[in-house]
Formats: structure tokens, sequence, C-alpha cells
């Protein structure tokens, strides 16, 4: 086998940072990996700053010290961020997407990895300073945007279930008042899924009244969970200005849907002008 | 701004192309950001081929011709595969893990995307050939891995549900009797979801008797839709040795689980010798 020249080196290094972000590479596991002198490693990680910064496509991080290391974040521009989500509320302004009653029909951007991946970044950028362990989120329209956010935070995922499963063994369980729907709904959660002082992200993809999403902080108070902060991909003007929940963020915000006119008013949340 | 290097251009280019695995991207979308020539490119995309194919980190893969590019594409040695498997089925064989009913505790691992990622790409890889348009899993479990999946293969994730919702707009719904509980189940699936023509993959996290995956292929035959192949992350021995499914793949085999004992059996399924 030909030995590594540096462009090749440094380019498999950035992969292998960015195929497990936030997570703790040593220089050691480079150097032993590549042949080559941690001095020459430390040259490498400035010239990928420097082409990272200049691209807007995420960050290196180097954490110092004899448990240091360095790792990748995501994030870009905040005008890159206002750009993506503009990108998705025009695809849903598509008057083919009113459905019966006044609903948006979500689930097949909601469900792409083209589309969420990059969203899930956004969030995870705004997190990382506040070391999250877990994501929270219900089922299941909740599951890909939270699966891709915590892949971006280097966390797992944590789903609470809208009905006993046995395959989750014992479950802590809620009963809580839909805001929206004015029904009595149910969530379970396994007592297994999260540990008593733990910091919890809880990310939906719609939030209406803010009722589901404050039965998740809920039960994260009956884990003795911290909540670090609330994400959704949607949420009404209403639960968008709403101080009930703490740190709340949405992507978009949907002002409302014209049935009649054929006409859906959804635009970037102003918040995202300030992101990383 | 500094020029860039060819060390930081070809790490960028290789960040961008893993960043949207099977994606064709063109060597005038690279030339024009990076203000260098065609030829220079293809020297690049040589030792980027180089040196993933030494470090078993996936492939660049050139598409010739007047519509052609590179694209990145999952897959490693079947060493590694194998290697990965055996490292999930060793968590998993915790018996810690056996609830109550001879059941296994398995959502924590196969909602961690530092577990399922790669188990996706190893999906993924096997059906690049195949072009899948779509992948299909049933709500709410097979999600996280079905969105893996996807994402390997650089297509979207549709997910039939089990009880019919507002938000999906008009459905097909099916009944099918599940071979393991012996009940009689619903699937819904939006009529929007998938379309006549396209192809798809099949993806679950489990298949005990093979009830709801061949009910997911049925759904698909209702719509015209042609299935590549079916993959699972654990099977029963009787569902992994079935010729019924077509193109039927389990990561791992659950030969069984000794509540007395304490004993949980599963093993890396045969085939991952052979893998991609």
């Amino acid at each position: 086998m030909n030995k590594t020249t540096r462009s090749e080196r440094i380019a498999m290094i950035l992969l292998m940072l960015s195929q497990q972000p936030n997570k703790l590479h040593t220089l050691t596991e480079f150097a032993d990996r590549f042949g080559c002198a941690k001095s020459t490693l430390s040259e490498d990680m400035a010239a990928l700053k420097k082409v990272l910064a200049a691209n807007g496509l995420g960050r290196i991080e180097t954490v110092p010290g004899a448990a240091g290391g360095v790792k990748f974040l995501m994030g870009g521009p905040a005008g890159a961020n206002v750009a993506c989500v503009q990108a998705v509320c025009e695809k849903l302004s598509d008057p083919a997407r009113i459905l019966p009653g006044g609903y948006l029909y979500t689930v097949d951007l909601f469900s792409d990895p083209s589309c969420i991946r990059k969203l899930g970044e956004i969030f995870a950028a705004q997190y990382y300073g506040a070391e999250p362990d877990v994501v929270v989120t219900v089922e299941s329209k909740g599951v890909p945007i939270g699966l891709m956010t915590a892949q971006a935070l280097g966390c797992s995922l944590v789903v609470a279930r809208r009905d006993n499963r046995v395959t989750e063994g014992s479950v802590v369980t809620l009963n809580y008042l839909s805001t929206s729907s004015k029904r009595l709904q149910t969530m379970s959660l396994s007592r297994r899924a999260v540990h008593e002082g733990q910091k919890a992200l809880i990310v939906d993809d719609f939030v209406k009244g803010g009722g589901t999403v404050g039965a998740i902080c809920n039960m994260m108070k009956e884990f003795a969970v911290t909540v670090v902060g609330v994400c959704s991909l949607v949420a009404t003007p209403q639960a968008a200005a709403q101080r009930r929940l703490r740190d709340f963020r949405t992507l978009m915000v949907l002002e409302g849907i014209d049935e009649e006119n054929e006409k859906i008013s959804i635009h970037p949340a102003d918040w995202l002008e300030n992101s990383k």
C-alpha cells in the first residue's frame, strides 16, 4: 500500500470527524492510523478549520488538555440557515398540500433525509453549548427530525409512545389535555429510556397549542431530567410567541391556511437571522 | 480570502460528497466553487478513490457522459460489516434486556444514531444497484432505521401508519393477520406517499412471522410499486429462512430468549460475510 499523502490524510480525517458530529477524537487516534506526528496533525486541523470557515460547512473545535482532542460541529452562517428554511417554506406553500379540514400535508418533506438532515443540524448548532444527553420526541411524526437532531448532536433519541407496548418494559404514563383538540391524550415513556440528572432537548414536528411538548416537559420532570430547550419544525404564531415553554424555537411559523382561496402563509422564524 | 490549497479542496469535496450519499455532483459544480480545471478535479477524484478504498470508508463512483458526474456511496469490507453487527449483538445479549414475557428491549439501541447509522449504510450498500426510489417502513419503531437507510441511499422515507390520521389526506387501508400475534392489524398509507412505477425497499426493525412486512409488500402492489428488497435489523430463524419474502435480508438472527436462565442467543446473519 502506498503512503497516504497529506491531502488524502486531511480528507480522511475530515470524513471521520464529520460522520460522528460532536464526538471527541484524540490526535493519537489519527497519528496511529496515518503514521504521522501530532504536530503535523495540528497543522492539518488548522488548515481544515480555515477551509470549513470559508465554506460555511460546520467547524472543528479543539478541546485542550489531557482528555482533549478534536470534534466536528454542525452549523453555518445565519444567512444560509434562513435560505434553507425559506426553501422548505416555499415547498410547503404549494396549495396542493392543503388537506380537507384545513390541515397541511407535510409528512413527505419531514421524512425526507435531504430536507430534514439540514434542519436537524440547525437545531443542533444552537444547543451544542447546552450539552444535551438525549433528544426526546413523541411518536411518530417527530421521530425523523428528532433522529436527525440527535445525530448532529452526537446523542441518542428517546421516543415517548402514544400507547403502551410490551417491548418497552415498565413505563411511566402521563395523561394530558391536548390544547388544540381539547381531547385527553396519553403518553408513555419506558423507565429505562432516560436517567435522573440527564439533560434533554425536546424536538417535535408541529406545535399548535403546546399541549404535547408541554406534556413531554412534565414527563421529564417525573424522571428528574432537565429540559435545555424545545424545538419544532413548524408552530402557530400563538405557540411561537408563548413564554410557557422553556427556550422554545420553531424553524417556521404557520400564520394560517386559507382553504377557500387555497393560500398557505408560512415563513421562517425571526430568530434564524441570529442563528449559528 | 486566501486561495484554497489542494488538500483543503480535496477535503471539502469529500465532505460535500459524503453528506449527500448517492447524489450526483458534476465536476463543473466543484470547478466553479474552487476555481480550478476539470482535469485537476479528475486527479483529485483519483486520489480520493484510492484513499477511500485503502480505509474501507465508502467509495466514489464516476458516472460518465454528458449527464455524468461523481457520487459518494456507502459500504465497507464485509469483515467490518460483520464486526459492526457483532458488536450490536453483544450489546443486545445483555440479560438486563430481557423483558417480562420473553421480549427484548431494543429501542434504545435502535434509536441511537451512532448505532443505526452504520446499520442503515450496510443495507444501503446492498441496494445501490437496485436503485430504489423510496424506503418504506411502518410506524413507529421502523422509522429510525428506515430513515438512516434512506439517507444512505439518497432517497426519501415513506411511513405506513397503524391508524388513520387527518394529516395524511386520503389513505389506502389494508387489514392483515399478524402471523406472530394472530391478531387482525390495520395499516394505512397516504395516497400521496408513493407513485405508480416507483421502486421500494422495505425496512423494519424486527420480523417475527413476516406478517407486517408481507402486508407492506401487498400495500405496494396496491400502489403498483415494485419491491426491490426487504430488510430487517432482527429476525427469527423462521423468518430469516423463509422464501416468501422477496430478497429478504436481516442483519441479526434472534435464535431465542431463555427467560429462566437469562440467556439471549443472537448472532449476525450469514449473508454479511459476502456483503459490500
